[in-house]
């Protein structure tokens, strides 16, 4: 199917540009990859099902009203953080987080104005960023996630339960040992905590999703859940934590960011992913120890934290060859295009980056 | 009155630039303005009133003495926020909050060092911030305040008292009613608030110096207090921290900052300020949450905060028209040089941001 | 000794780079001062000792692994860090804070990790400084210490105590008198805490190893460190945290980096560097509260946050003459080849910064 043609014609270019904005929570510029997510959303539970696409429709508006970048909006660039934005305020002020509550019309409101914030805020980050040529990431929604959920707890015209979800380590029982379901759901789980869904079945579903528009990015999502996993056995984590995906979804996201999407997929660049999965699955416990304090949830801070930490210098290794984020494509195309031959490999380097 | 010739007249040129220095607070650059408002700080207070003049006064001095930037010394850029270091130093380790203590000797030192610091900060975000286009705000004082704040409790040899002012909305009763002064009194405690008197007359009159200078300014301010106090109202804020002006000081602020002075005021940017009053509405109770842990006041952080965010991807919206900090002066002003001719207006774009 | 032939000798080079490694903790590119730091280290716990070697080892491979800047290696900046790191993570794990213990595996593992993440860490906040023309001095070895901290305490396979060492200048019994023991033992374990050496002699025997280099940076950390334990008294700090030297280990790296190394010595800039002193004694105990409710210690985070607030803006500040990083050789040299001549001095500004 040619999405290009969905994308540029003025009736349909509207739905596509949202769906899009949907992928682009896990890096895939395909409304394909979009739809089916939202299937996954859907088959868990429709509120969420439908969240996602209010976020998503109301940054994309927001960025046309003001008449940001074509190109950007175009790509779904502006609705990936509305979405997420919508899920969390949702899931977190809902008194069951599996399936989430339908908002009151304070919530509603409070939802619009959030989910419109994450575009400008995409806008300004990614002014800070550009000269260090890394991308925004979900940075945008991690600030006005934090922001917008500090506050709605003081305001007697939102009802918020209390945080119904675990959200540090220390919630879970220490002593439970692991066993199979540890492991296949968990990891399913922690692909599903990207977007909020506790379900394993939904996560599965939109690794499916996800290998549609790119096989290299669906396994290293899993390869990052997994990993993840068992960094977290090893050095003891308590078991609910691991089995509800918790130590794995900042890492999911790291893995597919830095296997392939914005450093050329290499051996060494492999290795450098490893590194930074295993990164990201501590220090997403210390993160949410930072947080503790103040209950607020890690969201996917660790994920941008450890990418951004492992990309703006990584100009600076020979070793790795970085994508800019406006040639960023897939890892398959990224590799096809910016792989030197084999001749030169190692000798010259790209001038990509 | 040529305020010009008295900004570069050797002999008045100090109290000229000391006083700009107090009305820059408010973006005000004008010793009328500044005047006007120390008159209005004395009227609560005559403590306050002389640490705003210390403060302004070290903070000047202290730039001079480094050799910084003579026109931005002589706009009162190095003073305002070695004025509100000051005002914060006194106000939160007074007993009475309202009229504040006259200083120890140990706490003298420590404000001149405080508002001496200021003037290297400002330099210093100054710097940080140049390749975006955005000015320091009230940054300088933020980040100064807090670390001096923080560091106060703990030397044996500055009385501290414990914070006498409630510094976050669920330190308030939260079942009265919203009666008449609840409005009147709380837009003018905003305005009051911003230089940390708890007096809603000195709030009005500071309005009053405000409008000396630029009248749409000091309209920006009222409409950002009052659409503060209606948001707090709508959303189920406590009514005694909306008499207190607390949920108004930092929207009062940017509505000044946005409407008008930093983007050229249209229709546009006028729905878009809106929009940045109701978020720092909002945002203010949030920073308040984060801070409470251990126990520091917002200050005007949020405004700061919503101001970036608001002004730095601004340059990607081509339905706003920018003014570079060094080219902003009163919004009537940016409005006569910077807006396009009617015939051109939406299609050729500003080429000032 | 002619040390830069040992540091291009291939058979030597590698263990020159691991001891000036050690020596730019304290901003000396000198193997023999990182040969005598070494020493002043197995002086007082062989433990201490072995993970300082440790961690500059792991943090110099991995930036060979990674094919970063040769010269960067070769001058120790990538070693300095990790070094730093590995101490913090066996001291503030082990029962006994002055010997530290034998890490476990689990614990080893996890070191190897921190120090290898120092050195990506560090190419990402030299590339976020690089337009600013500042170093990037203890920060990546504060944030990787903080994360990899905050997270160690909540993995069952990594035993670890308490924090066994008071963090906090509230810990500490506020009615001691203070004595002569004060004085000398509180300089010189300000000295030896930059290494996490609760030992005053190692602190004494650390100057001793910066004066090899440089006599000037040796007076400024002795001044520092004396000059903040002063400043500590004059305010009422307790007796037990200025013996400790927790008041100056922070003030002794602002000496040194402010006075001579990184701004041209100067009367003018030496004022600057006692004001830099003053404040970071009281922006210790300010830090030290901020990390107080999540229990984490303040590491040297106060000397990065003032040194870099006294240097990004100091272009703006003609009285001073700021040094390129890649510039910085020793304060005595910085003199002699960046001084504008007697005549010239007040009129011609350096064109280094």
């Amino acid at each position: 199917m040619d999405t290009k043609r969905v994308q540029n014609n003025p009736i349909t270019a509207f739905g596509d540009h949202v769906l899009r904005g949907v992928g682009q929570v896990v890096f895939q510029n395909n409304p394909i990859t979009g739809l089916i997510i939202l299937g996954a959303l859907f088959f868990n539970s429709w509120i969420y099902g439908a969240i996602c696409l209010l976020g998503a429709i109301v940054a994309t508006l927001t960025a046309r009203a003001l008449r940001a970048d074509d190109g950007l909006i175009a790509d779904g660039l502006f609705g990936f953080n509305g979405a997420l934005v919508g899920l969390a305020l949702v899931a977190f002020t809902s008194a069951d987080f599996r399936t989430g509550s339908v908002p009151s019309v304070h919530m509603f409101i409070y939802i619009v104005f959030a989910a419109a914030m994450t575009s400008i805020a995409f806008a300004t980050i990614g002014a800070l960023l550009q000269p260090y040529k890394v991308a925004a990431l979900t940075m945008p929604f991690v600030l006005v996630g934090w922001l917008f959920l500090f506050a709605v707890l003081k305001f007697a015209n939102i009802e918020a339960g209390p945080l119904a979800k675990p959200v540090s380590p220390d919630q879970y029982a220490p002593v439970v040992t692991y066993v199979l379901p540890t492991w296949y759901m968990g990891i399913g789980n922690a692909i599903g905590q990207i977007f909020f869904q506790d379900n394993w079945i939904s996560g599965y579903l939109i690794v499916l999703g996800i290998a549609v528009n790119s096989r290299i990015s669906a396994g290293m999502a899993l390869l990052g859940a997994a990993l993840a996993a068992a960094v977290a056995a090893v050095f003891g984590g308590p078991e609910g934590a691991i089995r509800d995906g918790l130590f794995g979804y900042n890492a999911a996201l790291t893995a597919i960011a830095l296997g392939g999407f914005f450093l050329v997929l290499t051996w060494q660049s492999a290795l450098y992913t490893l590194f930074g999965i295993v990164v990201t699955t501590w220090l997403w416990a210390s993160v949410a120890i930072f947080l503790k304090p103040i209950g607020m949830p890690v969201l996917t801070s660790t994920f941008v934290l450890v990418t951004w930490l492992m990309l703006i210098g990584a100009n600076g290794f020979k070793v790795l060859i970085p994508v800019l984020p406006s040639a960023a494509t897939t890892p398959e195309d990224n590799r096809r295009r910016l792989l030197p031959p084999i001749a030169n490999r190692g000798i010259a380097r790209s001038t990509t980056g």
